[in-house]
């Protein structure tokens, strides 16, 4: 744990005090966003200190040519960049003249900050003090409206502390911004057009090469014990920003608060030549409805989210916060409205990856939006890739293979392949496997079949043609090999036959072939369709066939686990605990070289296949392969400690699994990587869920039943948690006295609890 | 081959006909250079074609910062780039006013370049048509002296055709250059001072970061009938070019010639201030000497340089155009006098891949050198690594290695790694082994051990003990093995025990230990000298000889072959003949992971420790590998072909032994690659030699014995060679009647010929 500043609080996330040195980690931590847009927790007035500045517009994306200075066929020509948009946050602040600026004052006091998860907004308090009798106390809140996504509301109240004082405000937008993460200082937008008037205003701008079109739009009002001033306005605009300022003389004790409506409208949801006017629009409803009542509704929508996605924890405050703040940020990120969007790696609470769109979406986070919003929503998310399957041909067709085989990009924004890493881009390809998991993982939880014969067939198909082109027939063996991969570990590359590749691989064919059976007996027109669109034969699915019945499996007869890869034997195996201090963590210590001839795992490897595929393995073999791999394994990426936390469950070992609750829960709170600063790891907060439910409420399902194994850790009273499963609300409580499950449904639904299989009726309790 | 338009010549290089779409590829080929500088064959006058400048100061470089986005620990921050240097070849002419540009004027009759490799000069005519009335002939000489290498010798004839003219000379410098080959589009060069007066200019020019000075200068004269014109010399210059203009009135038939002296002095050879100083002795020794003695030195110099190198093919023209132009290329890149510089890939021809120094050096270049110059030349390239051993042990610690480990570097100029593509930087480790090999190789053809106790022992320490940190032991094998390595087929990497790096390794140090007991047994001041500098201890060395000793070498036994590495039998195994054209060369035309999948070779990789070690192994053994490992060797680097060149000439197969000898003599003036536009292949030169000398005249080192098996393709009549051996000069010549060796020197040399022991006195010829 790399800090500990953050108070425990079971639905807020609080700093108090001024360290400066913590800003930029906090600017992570406060970050808000609505789904459609979102911003670190800047300070809205002038700030000459250390800070990450951040504004980010969902699906806006730039495509920064790549700076690989060598160059091997079929790298992407590009990274689709997230960009920093245009600030609509800024209101500078004069007293008596002088800028309001926390790194210049005489002292601050009395510093916090909150972000209210419960209701959706995040405050900062202060007192600045200009001289021994002169100080103003500040009170600023803000939100992006769930109701008005392309809204957000700025509350910055100031009060005279000590003295009479002349306060001057000027609120203003700024477009000439930058990326901190530029390839070659390129510009990413250029500015269109600036309108100022009144007391509103509006910027468009429009990105380089995709040509996304935003107006970022502001209005402002003062107000006084409860009445708006009419104020003298003055305009300010140049190339970049509009500015806007307000005047008004305080007596001590007085308190005044400019109000900013603000936010984007973009190209993406309006004509470009109407931007202005929708712009226009959203400012008419927010100043009618007003602060009062748009900060109402916001807690009222934050309550609906809570009401199906909350977790509680009794007697564990820390890890209470920490569920909520997983839960509070991925809804933040991706609220499942739009097909188009996707879960960045970062959300919106910084730049770093590029790309909106990892494996982490299919591996990691559609059971969470699957069980705790409305099915549509991981319909869609599986639709975004189904939209994208043409492109994953395309990427496909770059790297040698035909027929319409798929390989599905390891970043990107739009379908085409962002990275360029020779052994990531071209190698991990086990990415390919986690589309039609997500797919089986769907149909499984929600027994919506009709996704398949819709669109998931075709992706099935394509990714099957990949697999079957991939594996190479190795004579020596008269087995089918897959040769030359990265698998989930990164920290071996270009081995030969990774265990979980080439199971899934098997496993993605067989899912072609028995869903194609499935959709041949039950859904003639689909299937008619998609033979006619993929032209698959009967000795092209017999070829499949073939490769997954001969598919290679590395295993140690000697030790009985599977290999990770061909080759790992042969390094010298020294379990983590025997590593110094000094040389974690390792990929920042050691070179590449050393990492990769090293047995150290990254994330779990073989143990995602046993975590996917759970009811494949016997409780023996999960045990024997975790206690031979989880100890080589360094945790050094954010999706690795939930998927140990599970399996730890299952074994129960609770001390074990506690532990990696943890570490995933508060991973950016505590900032166990020291990287917070940069951002959030949002996909991986998905997995903290999973860690609860799938881990300590072992949660499966089996015969279309959800199933619970609860296990309750000692440091824990109970905890509880909700699933939509198939339209019916379940409530599942844990304590020490047992597991209660109530069903606020309204048809029966059969559950397994701890082994005993129930059918709940509505609203009933399994006790 | 691409190309077939050099005209097959014993002693030149010859173009015939204008075709401005050889522009680019005949300022490769008629590049001329003298060890010091040297400059691609760009044209004198203005020319608005297409063109690639190129003037290049030896051991004069720029630490570009380099472009890779991703950041893996251990890289280097910097490639050292060949730098582009100011022009001073540079002379535009006017005639009536208007430019000479063979891409602008009416017509170009007559063109033709020559580069007289006996005699170490390039030239170019041609006549332009400026109109029906109105063209001059020019004849454009130039050499870059030998005897005083900080020298260019420039004469421009003009001659009119037709028509009475004005003719205008501008003889200029321009340091206001940039490269092709430049990652941030940095600023290379900074200009510190221009003088321009009389008949002389100057320009002061100092590189970025490393802060090398030279001086770059002119000199020019007009001379008609062989007196030297009084002329009115207009000066101009601004911030990057000195520019003269000469003016003179022709008739038709009427010639005039502009001689140009130039050339650079630099810091490497001057103190800074003396520069000017140092340039205006150049020019007072040349302009005193005039261009007629010069030329003739020039051809002098040459001359001895060839009655050392010169190999003779007779009846086969294109074989001996190719043998003496690669000769040609390796004397005017580097002579051996400068123990700081060394064979650029590229030499004095282009900028691509950077640095000076790669194992091609150590591998390919000294056996070339060591034969056809004194043997201090080898020793100053040995010497070179040796006071790069610093950097190579801070190259090793950067990796993680210890105890004066040392790792040399893939590319440098200054010891110092520039190369980042980890698989090569970090894992193509076997480069250690060629610098074992080197010494190895010297003292076993020159028998001056001198240099191990010297320099060369401390070399195999810092080397032996990289190979033994290097090592990991397999429990399982109860071997040491070598994981994750790229070997010198580069179309696989990060394999595990790739066969020739095992075989090194371990060959690595028992020549350590070797030599170890050499020195000390006869060099006590040495070997305590080194004991003191290494710490050195006896038990270290015991471990040493356990990984030796223990070294696992990957072997299929049913085959009876060594594997390249251990997975290569579990690829598909298809020879290049089966593969469609369509897929050629692979390298442009298949993604990486393909390739790295694929069976297909590079270069040779077993058979390099076959062509290195090749008394370890039978004839049946080489039999046995060349029959496995050749069919699927793609030879898509420019070092393939010679190697396996000698290897079938051992084996009897002329056939392929000559196709493979005419692929890399000529692999430049064919174009077979498809590149020579951006320079020659200057170390597979090297090669090229080796292939003639080791593969047809089958020179081996036996007992301290030269011995030669030699073998005539049935294309030619005979060959002869030149050998030093140990300071006797050997004559060798094979033809149909057989094999004639004549010793030029002062002591009897025993040699072998043909399996037959004979002591040769001097001046006796072995029939």
């Amino acid at each position: 744990m790399n800090q500990e500043y953050i108070k425990p609080n079971a639905w807020s996330i609080i700093e108090e005090g001024w360290s400066p040195g913590l800003v930029k980690s906090s600017e992570s931590l406060f970050s808000i966003g609505n789904g459609a847009m979102g911003q670190r927790a800047n300070f809205e007035e002038q700030y000459s200190g250390e800070t990450f500045q951040g504004s980010y517009v969902a699906g806006v994306y730039y495509p920064d040519k790549t700076r690989v200075g060598w160059w091997k066929n079929g790298y992407p020509e590009y990274f689709a960049k997230v960009l920093n948009a245009p600030n609509f946050i800024g209101i500078d602040v004069f007293v008596d003249g002088e800028p309001l600026d926390l790194n210049q004052v005489d002292k601050v006091t009395d510093y916090r900050r909150e972000l209210n998860m419960k209701e959706g907004w995040y405050e900062r308090t202060f007192v600045a003090h200009f001289s021994d009798d002169k100080a103003i106390k500040v009170i600023a809140r803000r939100f992006l409206s769930l109701e008005i996504d392309e809204l957000g509301v700025i509350d910055y109240q100031v009060s005279v502390v000590k003295g009479d004082v002349k306060i001057e405000f000027q609120p203003y937008l700024d477009a000439g911004i930058t990326n901190e993460d530029s390839n070659w200082d390129d510009a990413f937008w250029e500015i269109e057009e600036l309108i100022s008037e009144d007391h509103q205003g509006f910027i468009r701008s429009r990105t380089n090469k995709t040509n996304f079109h935003v107006c970022t739009f502001m209005q402002s009002e003062l107000v006084q014990n409860g009445e708006h001033l009419q104020y003298a306005n003055h305009l300010e605009q140049n190339t970049k920003i509009i500015r806007h300022t307000a005047s008004i003389e305080l007596q001590e004790r007085e308190t005044v608060t400019l109000r900013k409506y603000a936010g984007y409208c973009s190209s993406l949801n309006h004509q470009q030549y109407e931007l202005f006017d929708a712009a226009r629009k959203v400012l008419t409803h927010a100043t009618l409805a007003g602060y009062d009542v748009l900060l109402q509704g916001q807690i009222e929508q934050w309550a609906q989210i809570w009401a199906m996605a909350d977790i509680t924890i009794d007697g564990d405050l820390k890890a209470q916060q920490g569920i909520r703040f997983n839960i509070f940020q991925l809804n933040q990120t991706y609220l499942g409205k739009d097909a188009r969007l996707n879960i960045g790696p970062k959300g919106f609470t910084g730049e770093k990856y590029g790309g909106s769109t990892y494996w982490d979406t299919e591996a990691y986070c559609i059971p969470f939006y699957m069980a705790t919003k409305d099915q549509q929503v991981a319909r869609n998310l599986l639709k975004y890739r189904y939209e994208q399957l043409d492109k994953a041909i395309e990427n496909a067709e770059k790297l040698g293979f035909s027929n319409g085989a798929a390989l599905y990009p390891m970043v990107t924004m739009n379908g085409e392949e962002s990275h360029n890493e020779w052994e990531i881009t071209f190698e991990e390809i086990h990415r390919n496997g986690a589309m039609v998991f997500a797919i089986y993982n769907y149909v499984r939880y929600t027994g919506d079949f009709s996704y398949v014969p819709e669109m998931g067939l075709e992706v099935m198909i394509a990714i099957a043609r990949f697999w079957h082109q991939r594996a190479t027939f190795s004579q020596k063996a008269n087995k089918y090999m897959i040769l030359g991969v990265t698998g989930p570990n990164e920290y071996e590359n270009n081995v030969n036959n990774n265990w979980y590749t080439n199971y899934l691989a098997k496993w993605c064919i067989n899912q072609a072939l028995e869903n194609l059976d499935k959709v041949k007996d039950g859904y003639d027109d689909d299937y008619k369709r998609i033979i006619g669109l993929t032209h698959l034969s009967g000795s092209e699915t017999a070829s499949w066939r073939e490769v997954a019945d001969q598919m290679y499996e590395p295993i140690d007869v000697e030790l009985g686990i599977y290999l990770q890869q061909d080759g790992f034997l042969d390094k010298e195996i020294i379990p983590v605990q025997e590593l110094e201090g000094k040389h974690r963590p390792i990929n920042q210590k050691w070179s590449w070289d050393r990492i990769l001839r090293s047995c150290y795992i990254k994330q779990a490897d073989v143990l995602q296949g046993f975590y996917f595929f759970e009811d494949h393995f016997s409780r023996q073999e999960l045990e024997k392969h975790f206690d031979f791999y989880e100890p080589l394994t360094v945790h050094e990426s954010s999706l690795s400690p939930c998927v140990h936390s599970i399996q730890a469950a299952k074994l129960d070992r609770m001390d074990q699994a506690y532990e990696f609750y943890l570490r995933t829960s508060r991973l950016d709170l505590d900032d166990y990587n020291k990287e917070v600063e940069e951002g959030c790891h949002i996909t991986s907060m998905a997995g903290t869920w999973m860690s609860i439910v799938e881990g300590f409420g072992g949660l499966k399902i089996v015969d279309d039943k959800p199933s619970f194994e609860t296990k309750l850790p000692e440091q824990w009273k109970g905890f509880s948690f909700k699933l939509n499963f198939r339209n019916q609300i379940l409530h599942v409580q844990v304590d020490k006295s047992g597991t209660q499950v109530t069903s606020h449904g309204t048809e029966p639904v059969d559950v397994i609890i701890n082994g005993e299989e129930i059918t709940l009726q509505p609203q009933m309790v399994n006790a």
